[in-house]
């Protein structure tokens, strides 16, 4: 029996899922953060091998069986270079770990649990980023600049914003289009702060993205309750978000889009609020008319699935899997067509 | 003879000037920085004592003869408790120094080596302030938040926009009104980078809030020799600019525009480049009545001399002034009036 392992890493933890031959799962387990931006690649390599040394042990894989692949599919393995020595790492220091690697950066992970070919992956997380994938390997991307240069439509951009349309309203420089109020006592509780001046600490000295980025949440449970300018700064990250697919869709292939259809898998919390985002992300996108059904999905389970996908795919190992079985449909936009130009190639020139 | 000095304290560098009874200057230096929030109260009280004793020597004062007062207009003196701690600290470390001090923030220095009364104080820099003073003390402020939560209308601000612009063209996530070709060279000289991913170590690991705010001066030279885009964010800059003045007027009160003019002053690098700024902030002011002339003004001598008169304000002494020999006017705007309202008032209803 051969067995395919795959690891989801990102900054602060990590998942493993061991497959045997038919695919199915014998064995998963956690660990440590593996962006190797942050701890090195030789500590990397070690928490790899641990974690998949602790599987094995559980799964009652003898210790001198290597896996047939393992895919890594991690959070900083964006770049060629650093990837190929990650896999000497491995290859070096650990080498009954595995026969062969296949490293990706998480986002491969995450599309590659939803499809076999690519597609889009649009994260709104703290921070945002939208990738797509062709079948012939080349990429594009929007966004991914991080929170100085962009980062529109995830937690941090909507937590900034519901901050600086207070300030903003309260110096009588620019006036809310909605009051304030909730939200200003939201932004209080959250970063446990008294007047405007207060929140300085937070934005400078002591910037916390990920603890900025959590006002989010408190943001979503007001936008449910009826606050007008906590929904409209969720209106404002659904047509962010929809503007970073529509500006990836002329990169599109045709072999990607053949079945008619474009899966976008959607990562990160914020796309929980889906129903605050719903109208908005809609009205964007029918400005646009796209010529295939685009289906907007989560993944139900970790992304060691594609990352252990590509691993047996990389190691030329037909292992079965059922892509249904991983995700669920959040929205299906169904194929539009431009009316302009339908209705000069349809009507009846009269005169 | 008595004397008076006054001195005017940056982040980097500070300056005194002291004048005699007449008001006239018989002495002047400078030294390092005098922001106690970076070098400490008890630094910033010796650097403060050590440029008096050497302009006292050069003015041939006798040493131990104590200045009749001493203002101070610092950066960083924005708050009253801390005042008090410096004031106290000069007086118990150097007891011959000054017989009085008025510690005040380095705006009041610049408003009032404008004028006696008060007024607004528009900083354009790096960053971007504005300040109304009454001739009550009461004060009133829209921004100065930091790059963070504004600065709209600074050279920070003009430079992140151009970088923002950029990349959002690239990215196809918004387009550019104007051609990026001449502002995308411009970024990639000023940062000395080939690639927008060179770019983000100038955004996070070495953001360097002064070196990024003096790309606007290439801007600037781009905006004049006729690069629409370039121009294009001088003139937000203009309206950002405008819309912080017209934020504060609700506030100012009839005492200080008795006069019929209110005065702002001008202080930072950004109003060289006025002729950019003009047309904008122009047509903003005019979409609000406004009862009285707007007298745009930029100090011609360092702001020590108000920190002097507001010293010697304080100390009760009647140190004679020209305001008129301190300033030169950038732009004057007539009253207006609201149409509508003066519509109303004089029509003659005919039905």
């Amino acid at each position: 029996m051969r067995y395919f392992g795959g690891i989801e890493g990102g900054a602060t933890h990590s998942h493993l899922v061991i497959c045997d031959e038919s695919g199915e799962s014998v064995g998963t387990t956690s660990g440590l953060g593996t962006n190797h931006w942050g701890i090195g690649i030789p500590e990397c390599a070690r928490r790899i091998a641990d974690m998949v040394e602790r599987c094995k042990e559980e799964a009652k894989i003898p210790m001198d069986t290597p896996l047939a692949s393992l895919g890594l599919s991690l959070s900083g393995c964006e770049q060629e270079a650093t990837n190929r020595e990650l896999e000497q790492e491995l290859q070096n220091t650990f080498p009954n770990l595995s026969d062969s690697y296949a490293v990706s950066s998480d986002t491969m992970g995450s599309m590659f649990t939803a499809s076999s070919i690519g597609g889009i992956v649009l994260i709104s997380g703290t921070g945002s980023n939208c990738l797509l994938r062709n079948p012939d390997g080349s990429t594009a991307n929007c966004g991914g600049w991080g929170n100085f240069l962009g980062d529109e439509g995830s937690a941090w951009f909507i937590s900034h914003r519901s901050v600086k349309v207070v300030f903003d309203d309260m110096d009588n420089f620019k006036k809310s289009p909605y009051p304030i109020e909730k939200t200003w006592a939201l932004i209080k509780e959250h970063f446990s702060i008294e007047t405007r001046y207060d929140m300085l600490t937070h934005c400078y000295a002591r910037f916390d993205k990920p603890f900025f980025a959590n006002m989010c949440k408190k943001l979503a449970s007001s936008a449910e309750s009826g606050d007008k300018l906590a929904l409209s700064l969720f209106q404002e990250a659904g047509e962010h978000l929809a503007r970073m697919i529509k500006s990836l869709l002329p990169k599109v292939s045709k072999e990607l889009v053949k079945s008619g259809e474009l899966g976008v898998v959607c990562v990160g919390s914020v796309w929980s609020s889906w129903n605050l985002l719903q109208e908005a992300f809609t009205n964007e996108l029918t400005k646009m008319p796209i010529p295939y059904n685009l289906n907007l999905v989560r993944i139900t389970k970790s992304s060691a699935y594609g990352a252990c996908y590509l691993g047996a795919d990389n190691a030329q190992f037909d292992l079965p899997r059922n892509y249904a079985d991983n995700i669920t449909v959040l929205h299906t936009f169904p194929a539009s067509s431009n009316p302009l130009k339908n209705g000069m190639t349809n009507k009846t020139c009269d005169y």
